[in-house]
């Protein structure tokens, strides 16, 4: 049963038939909204249609569920399930499938379906989060829903009790929150060693010497840029750690609650090692293009042509061959390192480590 | 119990003799048979074994089944998985579950380990798919063969009820379904672009000037050929979106279905996407390699030389410069963000993102 | 309710009041505990905690567990959680949560939680491994537990009956077991061919010519090595399923046990073709970084130099061109494919692969 005639409600509606399970629709109006639904479902008054099902999708808002007070009789023993979200996090005091639960004591209220989409259940779940989150105090209900969804084509996740409703109904509104704050930073860093670059790099030598070096702004003042960033958020992932050591040392107990500010960095060091690793990947694409420009041809060239003309035969200075070997295999190496910690953070290399294992590798 | 003496019962008898279970053969000639299970293994006639065992493992062919009606009495309240894998997809109008579980209306029949192979069953799972695939309309069965598939080192996942039975039979013969209209789209356009190419780099100037340009078909040919090839299947991705909101448009609601066609596209769009992203990854690589070549370093020595012999000094084409700085750069840009998207369609982080966030960075 | 008062015990109710619990903490000697817990945790003795709980965390060691046998009757009926972990791999016969099982047969024994660390408990689960295994012989007990898990945010693993007990405890103590040989391997490899390129590349120019080529070692060196490694770690993956078949057609037998040596050469593939891959992958980065060096800078402006002196116009090998394009192109294109073969050997990619798809891509 399906209770709601919105896009919701007909996005199930359609996907529970086509997935072989009979369909009534309870609308207050159901004549003029049939034709919304598929022909193989069946649209009939709420009342009725709640006697014909067990398991009743609420496809309505929450500011709607006191409407159904009136069928607070029929809907004894089914099993309600609220596919609702809402519109800001932590909106309410109590999630919409607990308040649901209090209006109808007398059923069973499962939370699940609402961090999917009207389109993926039309269109059934193909790219993307496949999994349906579900909670209820009732095992039975549950599995039931959990098999629902499972014919479905989705992956029922059992998310326990009730009390974890407010959670799932949280979590479409998310947006990356882990993300925001590193990469505000990351783009804070990237500005100011980039400014500080551009003025060592280009406007410096034009003031002084009237040499129009423009053409390094795209790649080479980028390139010197991002090897800083990444420095510095790198320290970043591994400074809050050494502050919490001396923060316990200090006390003499590890039993102190860190401070907040502390503590939110502690949790963001996934992220910051990540964009981390990132900015130093772009810098070694950035560095194996240099050879490729027109610039480094024409400065090759101008030189040779230098030399040729001076009949200088050797230009070789052994301090700077040596330098550039060492940098070159010490960045290879560190790439490499890098890519191994960001390998281990892929959710599906990190549940096959056990803790000792991930230590290890951090 | 296991009843058939074919490769899977034996592997399969040996692991669960491995895992610590007692284990009973049914076939039809134990005394020749017995030598191919492990000592450990009981091998007796039939009825005996099901008489033995609670949960009995038919490891025969379909075309067999019938033969088992003679132990209808003693396979009462029995537990039968169903082991068995079809030769076709939908080849029968019923799943081999079903039917079996028509046969014996007076058991309870589980499908399972039909998605592993007799080496994996054998030589225990180490490698690649560690699943085992389940379904049954009884809970109970269900878990008690859960619970014997991890105790064999397997995973078990729950699929429902017995309608999966049919789905999950054709898993196994499945061969990357979704990648073969996408790989054939890239090949074909690769050797349209790659035509095109070798025409206008290596034949026209041939024919025109008697210029030998041959050696430049394995790298640069190839690589002005890729990046043709990303960009049209990029467009190829974004393309269908935009011709179903204007059929939405068009027929003034959301709720027709789209023609087959773009349905079809609509689901290809992540694996042609993917390719779209391996083309522009290969095009990158085959671009760092160019000043690796020596036809490079032969041509810009022979720049070098004829700038000296001319005492031509300066070689430096502002314009030239400025073009190559920003192709470069727009393009690490471009794949930096390809990389995202392509990190994002790997099912462990598709999963750990809500549906905003995933729309967010798609 | 928590049994002991350590670091475990401690992080437990911590976490357990955060997720909403009610929490009573057992311990001999109360008064002096008290403090150490959240003030929200109500600390008593051990019989009155037991008293006021159903489900008890044994948080106290295997050698303590005797300690408890004077609350075997306010014990009867409850559940125990064994969250304990061993010092050595296999160092008792019996698991610990079985050893617990045999000494309490009145009550209902869970293992649970010794794979997560202290610090993750009391911090929350968010980086690396947020999975829980679970095993029990009593289903109901084992969902309660797994409830218990989930409200505190992990993810409940079940494991199955309590045979896995041992397993589950030696998953702590495991440090990337299967990596060992391989690495050893290709650290030894890499010593044996480095060594031979050295004597080549840079001590035999020395000694013959008098060339100081030191500069080579750090890139020029370890890029001709890396290969070789990758060479032949490639050709151990596939020597022993050739071994594995030779072996097979010799006795006639596909049912014969492989020796040993075999048995565990076999199962080291996974790790051994990932090395390979990931040296493949070092040597292009180290390929690509070649034109990036100071020496080749200066090595090219000789050339062009010397050319320019002897008024020589042309230094065109077609040959030497030929050779370089085809070794490039055909580097880039096995590169490509050991990627797609690393990339199905993430946990998430194989999971989703039949073994016919696995089988056809490896």
């Amino acid at each position: 049963g399906v209770l709601g005639s919105g896009d919701f409600a007909r996005s199930l509606a359609v996907r529970l038939v086509c997935s072989g399970f009979k369909v009534v629709v309870g609308s207050r109006n159901p004549k003029r909204k049939a034709s919304l639904f598929p022909a193989a479902a069946e649209v009939t008054f709420q009342a009725e249609a709640v006697k014909k099902a067990d398991v009743i999708f609420v496809a309505i808002f929450r500011e709607h569920y006191s409407t159904l007070c009136d069928l607070a009789d029929v809907l004894v023993g089914k099993i309600l399930v609220d596919v609702s979200n809402n519109t800001e996090i932590n909106h309410h005091k109590e999630s919409n499938a607990e308040y649901l639960a209090s209006l109808f004591p007398a059923c069973t209220v499962v939370k699940g379906f609402n961090v999917v989409s009207a389109w993926t259940l039309q269109s059934g779940a193909r790219d993307g989060n496949k999994q349906v989150l579900i909670c209820s105090n009732n095992q039975e209900a549950k599995r039931t829903v959990a098999e629902i969804a499972q014919v479905m084509g989705f992956t029922p996740v059992d998310m326990g009790c009730m009390s974890s409703a407010c959670e799932i109904e949280n979590i479409p509104l998310r947006l990356l929150p882990a993300w925001k704050i590193p990469i505000f930073l990351a783009l804070g860093l990237f500005l100011c060693f980039f400014t500080y670059n551009l003025i060592r790099q280009v406007i410096h030598p034009y003031i002084r010497e009237q040499k129009n070096k423009l053409y390094k702004i795209p790649i080479e003042v980028v390139n010197t840029t991002l090897p800083c960033v990444s420095y510095v958020m790198l320290s970043l992932v591994y400074l809050p750690g050494v502050l919490a050591a001396c923060s316990q040392l200090y006390y003499g107990t590890k039993y102190r609650r860190f401070p907040d500010w502390l503590d939110q960095w502690l949790q963001h060091r996934k992220q910051i090692g990540l964009l981390s690793f990132f900015c130093a990947a772009l810098h070694a694409v950035y560095s194996l293009c240099l050879p490729m420009r027109r610039s480094h041809r024409y400065l090759l060239i101008e030189t040779a042509v230098k030399q040729a003309v001076e009949k200088k035969m050797t230009i070789w200075v052994e301090e700077e061959v040596w330098r550039m070997e060492i940098y070159i295999s010490v960045g290879i190496i560190a790439l490499g390192l890098l890519s191994l910690l960001a390998i281990t953070s892929l959710p599906s290399i990190a549940n096959s480590l056990n803790w000792r294992e991930f230590s290890f590798i951090q």
